[in-house]
């Protein structure tokens, strides 16, 4: 029987190349976002299964869960990508996003986390992959949300790594440094392959998918060749 | 005129110790807690004045701040201590004391750190610090929430040192690495100074404090000789 | 015409590995040791070429490097995996043998790193990867020489990257966190994969050279599911 | 009797503010350097007794301890700054001239460590202090040796202080991240205090020294208000 995988968050960029890259290996795939209209077309060209969900309220995390599960088995991969970012300086920022910037940025990986390892570990196996930013190690000026997000994602990953590696699970967690490649955002000619491909870093996260155990990553960068840092 | 001090998440231990010391610095010491009652001894020994406020709550944290600025002037110097520590496997986490515990660790320090920016960048000067652990840099097992909401406040502190250093304001980050000494938590005999003492804590925080703006600290740590790191 | 590949620090365990799968990836593969003899089986296996070198010290690296471009062409992919480690109580500790520890761990690192990027910038690409250990992050007591010579070397790695990455030559930095499985060190059964498969390493390695230069890893860490950290 | 303190690396900058401030503490003070000359008037000033000695050399760092113990006493507080620093691009560097940096800034920090601590393991005190520099925790381009050689001084004391800490001795590690302020680097009018003030640096080493070791702080780094980091 085919593994099940489910990427949160998933729209264009790198969930959908996570979710091609996934599927053409031969997994099942089901893509959970807030907005599933926006997900037709990627779903009818993979044969994916599309599910409404907020990452943020545990209510609707269970439901996903549940509902994967019983329409595609107990999902054996599952990425975490959403994220949300506002910009500004500190007096100016608005508490209540702030607020949402935490609630989807991070507690939503929690939640996402805690309900995929609840049956993961009764399979005895699985992964569960988060996607960081520049920002989950670097608190870059009038960007506070983002960093106290990010940072936070990051040591979620970092505490449930420790904890449920060694019960055969696979915890990792994938830094990306830069900009992704996009129909909206393409880099300009006389700076090829400044943009990150998000092919390419769904390649990255397939093989450290298929990584024995006995060498797992738990984390790992990715930047452009040109890219500062 | 006296600089005043305001301390968030008063009560025993470190917070008591930044009071005293402050207040032997010839600063006007204002105490912030959800419970005030516990403030009363110490309010009365250092001349303090206490305010009740829980410091995850935008309107709470903008009535704590006018008050204090009505009553004793804007502070120049602030510290946030607030944390919420739960602990447990992930599986078995409760989502709402996970959220928080961002609340109170993570959320309340941007509040604060918000409110406290709004007046110095007036005053042109100011200082704030966050009080952080172990778990701000290593995400222990079983210990995802807290890491969570320490790894974010650093993030905060970092972002906003960054944003507010070059406006004349100090921000800083103490990283705790140990159990603090307390008339409940006392050492065994054979192993002295196995728990930080929070007097000198304190101190470290008003030689931060005391540094001249051409060689400040973003970040220290401190730990008993015997911890192991 | 075939990739010319050169490891230095060739002998059992990640190097044979890593010469097997590049050669079965169809690279040239040179093999660079202080000692060849015990480089023959190995390189009658793969048809790979040995070279005799010590390479901490600068006239041997030049006479590598220039013998086996003579042979086999310049190298487009480079791997230093030389360390030297000694242990003890920094009071009893032997200065020639610390000495000796940051000249084999990290100068040569240098030198081989200088080598290779002058080939590599005359043809325009290349790979140079370091292999690092936990200890090129953590400072572990008793091991001092052990970490300077990891964390310089994880230094030069950082450095070259940032130089070199816009040059299209992809350095990156591998921290090897856990013991390598090898004949004499055998894992109990009761405790599977809970060494490094040199094999997977190599795989690790493998991956990471075949990025794409618009998402490139710099750092990546590998440790057994069970090693705690 | 007066407490002997050892700064290595003696010259004008950092090491005569401490100088000057140890000696206004009460403590007595060695001065050591590859070039005394240039310390008559320092020594004049605070009566400070100069010892030629190279840092980098076993030979050279037994005498200095021993001579240094002979007139003045063991000296309980130990302080290395010698660093020797290139640029350039990797393929341009001299490997002299980068083993000379690995020497100075690196060796010769574990020749004074290990001399150090076999005196004040045997006193049952003391304190090792390391300068270091933006470069101990980010490998900049064309910088690759200063990476190196510092990098490698923080791996050092990391390892040490684990290992001496729980024996009394304070082993501790200062980023100077930014330009000290001399007679020869003056800070434009109109950006004052963007250099560190040597005082000001000394003042916090001071600060660290004084440190009851229920708190102690092995990593603390400096910087002005208006350095980017």
């Amino acid at each position: 029987m085919s593994t099940t995988a489910l990427i949160v968050g998933a729209g264009s960029g790198l969930s959908a190349s996570l979710a091609r890259l996934f599927a053409a290996e031969g997994m099942t795939v089901a893509l959970a976002s807030r907005h599933t209209d926006k997900l037709g077309m990627l779903s009818g060209e993979i044969k994916a299964v599309s599910f409404a969900a907020d990452a943020s309220k545990p209510s609707e995390v269970e439901r996903l869960f549940h509902d994967v599960e019983q329409k595609l088995g107990a999902p054996k991969v599952v990425v975490y990508n959403p994220s949300w970012r506002i910009r500004g300086s500190l007096v100016e920022l608005d508490p209540a996003e702030v607020a949402k910037t935490l609630e989807i940025t991070a507690y939503g990986g929690f939640l996402v986390a805690q309900a995929a390892a609840k049956r993961m570990l009764k399979l005895g196996e699985g992964a569960i992959f988060f996607t960081g930013a520049s920002a989950s190690v670097k608190g870059y000026a009038y960007s506070a949300p983002f960093a106290m997000g990010k940072f936070a994602l990051r040591g979620l990953a970092q505490s449930i790594a420790r904890e449920l590696a060694p019960q055969n699970i696979h915890v990792a967690h994938f830094i990306i440094d830069g900009s992704i490649r996009s129909a909206t955002r393409l880099e300009s000619p006389d700076k090829p392959d400044s943009y990150l491909d998000p092919d390419a870093i769904a390649q990255t996260y397939l093989n450290i998918l298929r990584q024995p155990r006995s060498a797992w990553t738990w984390e790992i960068e990715l930047r452009p060749w040109v890219e500062p840092f």
